[in-house]
């Protein structure tokens, strides 16, 4: 038995609000955690690497594994399919490993409903205000307006969903946030339920005071 | 509207587990958690302080408030009442102020499943070992070997608890503990049921992001 359980940590926040920069250094202050990295049936962006920032795979593929009930969560956003792969994730969490999801609110739901729901942590980052997200989605300057007027729609629709979660963090400034995330990291892992060794210590306790009454 | 909900903090574990000094600890760390005095009928020892050790109380008067719901929670022990006032903890928590509890798994119980229990955070302290707590019991000196043997077996029957708790923690590294339980309490305020100003927060993104669609 190892000395804890893993947890399935799930970041989520509209595009713009930090997520993926919290998540890198996350992973920085602690190499153990593993990234659940995505399926998906979109296409590939110029510099994307498969098996680093997706799984690419075809729809029938995905289809198939959805079938299958490999994948602990999915859904369809602008016509394309997304998934969290769950051999991974079951490997890492009974090997006392955490798992870090970047997810949006349709896979932490699914997520929290599972059969591993118990062991999840969902955090939801806030940004301090519209005006900046909507900024750094004009500078990325790969999209067209419509599609950044799509995605403005999305980021509220993702913020409409803040309290489904357990925590949530407004990010106005990053190394502080940063700080609160690593804080409850570190808080949850020492929750009773995420630390099955603590039964054969008490057990241990117990035979000491037996064996001096 | 205060910025936060305040939380509960139950501190329990057998004496000699540490507790006390984590709960000094705790309150130079954050001077604004206010520690719950609890009330006793039990005569005051050497040097005690009326209202800072304990709210020393006749058996009438106590019986008399635990009838008017005076009391958040109580239990008999040793022959004597002990109780937690429950005026000034709901005057903190309506201020967004902590209230700290250093009592035992009954007390911890009822606070639990009172009205106030979706803001208890629960903590249970678990020694290293019995040795050390049957050390500390013996060279406190003011109790017969009678009392210390009833003590010992309080010990056990408070550790045997640690199962209804949210945390917990094995105390072998004070300074780690400690670092530990400040974590947990940071985190914990985090939570979202924790932060009504979130909804404030909300609603301003909401109007924001109306406005420039």
């Amino acid at each position: 038995m190892t000395n804890r359980r893993g947890l399935l940590i799930i970041l989520s926040s509209p595009s713009g609000a930090g997520k993926s920069t919290l998540s890198k250094r996350l992973r920085l202050w602690d190499p153990s955690i593993e990234f659940s990295v995505s399926a998906t049936t979109r296409a590939p962006r110029p510099g994307e690497v498969d098996g680093e920032d997706y799984h690419f795979m075809t729809e029938e593929a995905f289809k198939r594994s959805v079938a299958e009930e490999g994948m602990l969560e999915h859904a369809h956003v602008f016509g394309n399919f997304y998934g969290s792969p769950r051999a991974p994730v079951q490997t890492a969490i009974n090997a006392g490993k955490d798992v870090l999801f970047d997810i949006d609110w349709q896979g932490a739901q699914q997520i929290r409903n599972s059969a591993l729901g118990q062991h999840t942590l969902s955090i939801f980052i806030l940004p301090p205000s519209i005006k900046e997200l909507r900024r750094r989605l004009e500078t990325r300057n790969q999209d067209s307006a419509d599609t950044i007027s799509k995605r403005m729609q999305k980021s509220w629709d993702e913020i409409s969903h803040w309290g489904s979660y357990d925590h949530v963090l407004i990010n106005d400034d990053l190394d502080r946030t940063e700080s609160e995330l690593k804080q409850i990291v570190t808080a949850t892992r020492l929750k009773r339920i995420q630390q099955p060794h603590l039964v054969e210590h008490v057990r241990s306790l117990q035979s000491e005071f037996e064996d001096g009454q």
